[in-house]
């Protein structure tokens, strides 16, 4: 059984892993018949974001980790310990938490730095020839960390996040919600999710093809 | 376009909501062409769970309102400002939320007291002829609250929950993880869930069905 490893970045679309992308991930690499890991680093959050007002939520001080946790069931991996070798693809679920949490983009854009293990893990990957899949606003880490390789990759069809993404040096392509972007020689698969949807079942339509696509190319 | 009310608990497995039953149900009602409003009550929740550890976190207060607004992506209505009328049908996700914030169950067993807002919205939907559902440990929601009309619900397989639901007044039916029971006469409608699923497609099996019949039922 093919084991997809899932990076979190806590549990809440405005400080972390946006929630329906990443069980909508878990839930189709289940129904596809894979297995799925998941995986977070043991850091502190950017901030904690009241999600009722959209407000920092000052003082409040939440961990990566711990808050990851929420998502899978308790059962969630420091990246630190993560063999390459015990997983065969990676997804990286969006939300805020990865251009805030996994790297700095929602505050440095196309200067961002990727956080170092994050970094370490895909690039072990993409040199084992394993695919990697991105959603929503998370294809910006795979601009960063694999902008020399110019990959083709999709933010949905955001002009200033699509911009970015080209700073960084990979090519973007617009793409609506439900299809996926196929950068079949980096490995790479990309969808809009919540870049673009107006609704989860609308989210779910792109995440869907593109966890087919991740399994598929293992 | 039928509405269904999802009432939230919070935001986690173990001092909220459970994550991929909420999740599911939002998205097996959009699928099935429905619309969903989230709910929740503006109260403490009984405590905060460090979901990595299992431990409490002490200390550490939060709201099941803002906490249920991770899971709504910020669009939870205060069950308090609920008009009945402005919804067709009830669903209540599992998770120990349902069980420490919107009722006292884990603590207090068959003596449990239910939250005001919580029981008179489902009173006031029930009267209204509107179906419930509820999944995993909340079904001992109904069993409290419409003890008295002898209801047939099921928690799964579970001896000592299925004596605390008999005990309230309710019939108890053993039902396995991808079914659901189907109180006609009282229009409730309860699934296992996460009370018996190993995983989250075996959830959303018994989960999908809930859906169908409560749509079917409106």
């Amino acid at each position: 059984m093919p084991r997809v490893g899932v990076i979190l970045g806590g549990a809440g679309v405005y400080d972390g892993s946006e929630i329906h992308e990443a069980v909508i991930t878990l839930l189709s690499i289940e129904n596809k018949m894979g297995d799925y890991l998941c995986i977070a680093p043991n850091i502190n959050q950017m901030h904690t974001v009241n999600h009722l007002t959209g407000n920092e939520s000052e003082g409040e001080q939440r961990n990566v980790l711990v808050e990851s946790a929420r998502i899978a069931r308790g059962n969630v991996k420091d990246i630190k310990d993560v063999d390459p070798n015990e997983i065969d693809a990676i997804i990286l679920p969006g939300g805020f938490g990865a251009a805030k949490n996994l790297c700095d983009f929602a505050v440095n854009g196309a200067d961002c730095d990727v956080n170092q293990d994050v970094k370490e893990l895909l690039l072990n990957m993409n040199k084992a020839g394993k695919p990697i899949g991105a959603m929503c606003i998370a294809p910006v880490i795979l601009a960063k960390i694999f902008g020399i390789y110019k990959p083709t990759l999709t933010i949905g069809t955001d002009k200033g996040t699509a911009e970015a993404v080209e700073k960084m040096g990979a090519a973007h392509k617009d793409c609506p919600v439900d299809d996926i972007v196929v950068d079949r020689e980096n490995r790479l698969v990309t969808t809009p999710a919540y870049m673009l949807a107006k609704g989860i079942s609308e989210a779910a339509s792109g995440i869907d093809r593109l966890v087919e696509e991740v399994l598929a190319m293992i």
